[in-house]
């Protein structure tokens, strides 16, 4: 049976803060059925792709990404915030829609050619996933594709990432 | 070829602060066969258990223990840091290797009787790993096991969780 995904989607007035209506999908990865169907979805697009190597920025794109790259036998990569990796890293800055942040890879992680597939929870304003798309790119990562399980179109993260192709489960 | 996964953890001196040790497992991540491997003996001892759900604290413990509950057909439960929850809430505070934080689970996120299963990538003091399974025995939940990739066997955390089994796929 095929689920209604969007039975699984939380909505939070006002959080994190004023006048944000906040998407949730922690119902979605708490229920098994609804979590794997997402995840095969995602995967069959990741086949699609001959993508090599998933990234996904901290926090919730490791959980839309992890079980892709599992189930592909592939590589998973954390683009991670300020001061959580060790060693060499890259760094792009962004604005969120509430607030503004920088992030880092690993200056190894992605080898140069490699077909790369950013996932995230939410496509909102675009900034982290263009972001993410920044620092793939500096390493020589081709970014095949970008996978979300919800987009907020008002907010037209699309446009600001249209040279590259996404998937997104659902639209609000 | 069953693959020594002690060649895809990385170790760095003095991170995140100086007299500590760090060991990174993003060369395990980011290699696909090293990620099924560990990930499959993680799956292989949640089956022993009778899993019903996987709980991890943020970030690296989402890595672990997301995969495993994909391929369970199971649910997956995040324990945030402060602010990233919207909605109710319950919380458990712990003392870190290098500092002090909160740990937050949605209030309804463990049923009560469930057979949890908790993830993380490091047993060091096990101060973050006691404060999730408190947080998941607040909700009810049975805590049936916990499974790490590194155990940090100098730091006795696990002395801190002695009463729960523990599966860690390398110590040092």
């Amino acid at each position: 049976m095929v689920l209604d995904l969007n039975d699984y989607v939380a909505s939070y007035d006002d959080f994190p803060k004023k006048g944000v209506k906040f998407r949730d999908i922690s119902p979605l990865m708490e229920d098994g059925k609804a979590y794997k169907q997402a995840t095969d979805e995602i995967v069959a697009y990741a086949k699609s792709k001959n993508v090599d190597l998933v990234v996904g920025p901290e926090a919730r794109g490791f959980i839309v990404g992890c079980p892709v790259a599992y189930e592909l036998g592939i590589g998973f990569v954390p683009a991670r915030k300020e001061g959580k990796l060790p060693g060499e890293t890259v760094k792009a800055s962004y604005g969120l829609e509430y607030g503004e942040s920088s992030l880092y890879l690993h200056a190894d992680a992605v080898k140069p050619g490699q077909k790369v597939l950013i996932t995230d929870d939410l496509l909102a304003t675009g900034g982290t996933i263009e972001a993410t798309i920044r620092l793939v790119e500096d390493l020589g990562g081709i970014v095949v594709g970008t996978a979300f399980i919800v987009e907020l179109a008002d907010l037209h993260g699309r446009d600001k990432i249209k040279d590259y192709d996404i998937l997104s489960l659902m639209k609000y």
